[in-house]
């Protein structure tokens, strides 16, 4: 098999395969947290996309998604990236395939801190510094760049999904910031 | 859905399907370094398998295979660990998730370190210390349980899969036992 | 300089003399915050040490303490393990030397979350499994086994001493089990 | 004590007295390992400095220090970063302080992979990527960019002081590119 032989169309896998093998199997998943870093080369904000639900309700979310056959993570993060941030927002890529956090999502509540009633997925965080100008696209409606007290409020916490309010404070212990 | 309602037989994922997935999606795999501490508690033994491969020659390997739906990492991670090295072997499931290292292994050669003409699999690779007596089962021959020098020896490395080689390398760098 | 040559009486920095030094250079700790396993492998237990502070209040702390001259880390995180914990408390020194978080107590308070009013210090922070019984030694009044939700309860961390509640809630989300 | 009553003169503490204090104190080190990213983002170059040794002989080392009272670990990474790579270098400090690898120097041979006969150090290590142009001052002759396996070749680790060949390899596995 070779690279040139794959097909790299962002269809080739349709809607109800997808659907059919995420109930088959574990999918790959990465996060990137956004950050700001200040003066002092401390990280002072993270970015916390708002996007409008299947119900019509609003919640918040990092950026992420998952990996694609044949696709690195490092190509995912940056993919994923540029789809939730836009392309000016020159994030940088982590140095390290290391994690600072793994996420287990399972459809069925209850059985971690993660939950996604479409999917078992197994995600990889990390850290995702960001320079340029964020414009969210696709479903989101904004970044906000949030101070970490903010990013741990209960009015924020409240409206993550999926549990990922876990992932944001994993994010801020393994930067030395949870308030 | 609830836990109950899934089907956990091994064999539910008959071979023809697992194999058109491996052409689809990533899979999500777990690896565990065998382990046997000193009396100073400092590493300072690596247990590497040693089985036969479809040619017929012999390959070294270390702990590991694919998550399952619904499963998670520790569970896989000692699934494999009984299946690899017996009901006796004592393994010790890992504190955090967080892998030592990330092997991201692809059909295409070099690509990356880590080369499985099977499949795209993304493993997340853990420190298994072990107490008890290892009996290798499968279709494992042996599991040798080599120093830090004979484990990273040209005719060791020479041996190993995959390019589990560099595996075994980053876990002896993360235990500062790399000569 | 050999081995052999070097004094290892517990005395043989005197007070004086090390009063003068944390005043002149950064000292070099060790913190280990105690866990006990569930069944799964999964912490579900954190130790933390009551103690009689100068003032007569009562202050949680963690185990830990300076790295002496010509001694190793693990070397100190057993000694200051036996010492707050006793002699039949059986912890496992960690796997790698890489710890989890790094502390800097500064002498004067804002500078970072830690707070030492006697000293500069660089606090290695390791996670530390305990599994036999524990009897605190010293000033210790006791050793608490608390939840994750007990540990960062308002009710612990305000009797936390030197910001340590940082440590156990940036311990907590490595383990995955912030709550 | 308050920040204003210190006096953060360079001189502050005279060669007699770190002398002294050096066989009383283990010695808190930052090391950075200079690095260059390739457009990919993942890291091919590794830069060493050479410098003249006391004997006259070449020696290769790394970026780093002692980090002095008060004094940050991010604040003494970066003193150092430019006082050994120049003040056009553009370093960017860790995110986290969580380092890659710590390293015990220890002034008796054999105890650990990391000498020194001045002192007992415990060094923090963390890879320091660079996008400006150095030029190495002080006693250093030159900064070279190496590929991973330049870095790692005998003549190169042949060169290295201190046992620092083993940061160098432990930083690569940490990025995933050890040869």
């Amino acid at each position: 098999m070779t690279r040139t032989a794959l097909d790299y169309d962002d269809n080739w896998l349709d809607p109800d395969e997808l659907a059919h093998m995420r109930r088959r199997l574990p999918l790959t998943y990465v996060h990137g947290l956004p950050v700001q870093r200040g003066d002092d080369g401390e990280v002072d904000r993270v970015g916390l996309l708002l996007r409008t639900l299947d119900t019509g309700a609003l919640g918040r979310e990092i950026v992420g998604g998952r990996v694609k056959f044949h696709e690195s993570i490092r190509t995912a993060l940056l993919r994923h990236a540029e789809k939730d941030l836009g392309t000016l927002a020159l994030p940088t890529a982590p140095l390290s395939l290391t994690p600072f956090h793994v996420a287990e999502y399972f459809p069925t509540e209850g059985v971690s801190p993660y939950h996604d009633p479409r999917q078992h997925a197994v995600a990889l965080c990390y850290i995702l510094p960001v320079i340029g100008d964020c414009s969210p696209g696709g479903d989101a409606l904004s970044l906000d760049w949030l101070t970490p007290h903010e990013a741990v409020s209960p009015e924020i916490t409240g409206e993550m999904r999926h549990g990922q309010q876990h992932i944001v404070r994993a994010g801020l212990a393994h930067l030395g910031i949870l308030p």
